[in-house]
């Protein structure tokens, strides 16, 4: 998990798993959802939204489910940026296991710049931009 | 919607939205299992799994967010399948938002047959490739 | 439910259950809530906080629980009040199944008035006291 | 903390905030289950049912809210018995936030033993009686 540069480590807990004893697939989805807040906050100075209530939102995600993971067990979620596009920043992730010891899936993200007074998407902000 | 065999109504909770006043990503995956659930039980006489303890798992997922969704609102999801392969289903989904009277999200899922005594995954079941 | 001024009806979902195949108990608290949200909007004209950014925040709550629920099912949540305190509003819920025909918990609440800009209680709005 | 036996470290993640920017309550409650989980695991050599599908069911529970918590932070919970019952356990438990430095919580639970095959209330298994 060396090459991302945001990581975040988060205990499953035993809600997690749903009726079938495995981890909800949306819950690696939440997971995910977690270390991405971290990377627009590291963007951004440690707040999610600008001054001018700049922030991102999802306009996509996909995620490929490698293998099932059950309580007791810890993750490590990596997330990085692949590409930047005019409009928005692509980013991939990967969710690590400890029991496991092995990657338990893969994601990408779309992520779009939206202004939450006039509800609308607008340029990437600068220090998106800037920083990476 | 009306091409969508399997149709779940789902009511917006104030807690599906987050501190950006939306309801969250996850959500959204949330109600598109529900959809999908469903649309399992439908092929396997009303049982998630069978009596071997074969039944599905996600193996892949995305979802394109349209519009953000807000409370209140009921949402309307539909699920239907797009293609049999030999080792998965492809499904494809849709959520309607009723105060919003537009598609809010799309969303493709890969589904595979997985036997949850061995756990493995094994050949898709008959009733699935004889039900649609 | 009859006695009940406010109910709410919520289709259970597949992932409600955990890995004991009930609904988990922190899922009864949701409906409750999704009950206890909807009773202040309906306190307040349709907004859950006035135009001075005073809303209710939960100050205590009990549940107990009845009887385990499962999916597929439907439940009924009836939220009223029982009393007023100088600084709280008491209510009392219920939850009810469609599929067991019996109530499955009962639920109390202490809410209190709270000012989001300020960030301290304060004394109840006019409206929490001239509606009931 | 330290007259807690069972303790659990939790980072808060952002999506545990509602719409009020706190963390919603519901998430105490997942919260402190994460920690009775491990409570009952450790009265019975690390399992949550012992072999014959005997295992705790909540019966009832309070929280009572001290202060609101934000995102980020971490919380720690303990967990431990006050009381044994003919037919319960009576536990108490505490959050604590590390970024506010103060207790944000305070919960009771009973909790009973139940026979995931009969789905009948049991005596207590006497693990839960020797162990503590």
């Amino acid at each position: 998990m060396d090459e991302y540069k945001i990581k975040v480590e988060i205990p499953v807990q035993w809600r997690d798993m749903d009726s079938a004893h495995h981890v909800n697939n949306v819950v690696y989805l939440k997971w995910i959802e977690a270390a991405r807040i971290r990377y627009f906050m590291h963007l951004n100075n440690g707040k999610l939204q600008n001054e001018d209530k700049i922030g991102p939102i999802l306009a996509w995600q996909e995620c490929k489910y490698i293998r099932p993971v059950t309580f007791p067990d810890t993750v490590i979620v990596g997330i990085r940026r692949v590409e930047t596009l005019e409009d928005k920043i692509i980013t991939e992730s990967k969710i690590y296991s400890k029991a496991l010891d092995r990657v338990v899936a893969f994601s990408k993200q779309h992520t779009v710049s939206y202004d939450f007074k006039t509800r609308r998407k607008v340029p990437l902000p600068l220090n998106w931009l800037y920083n990476s």
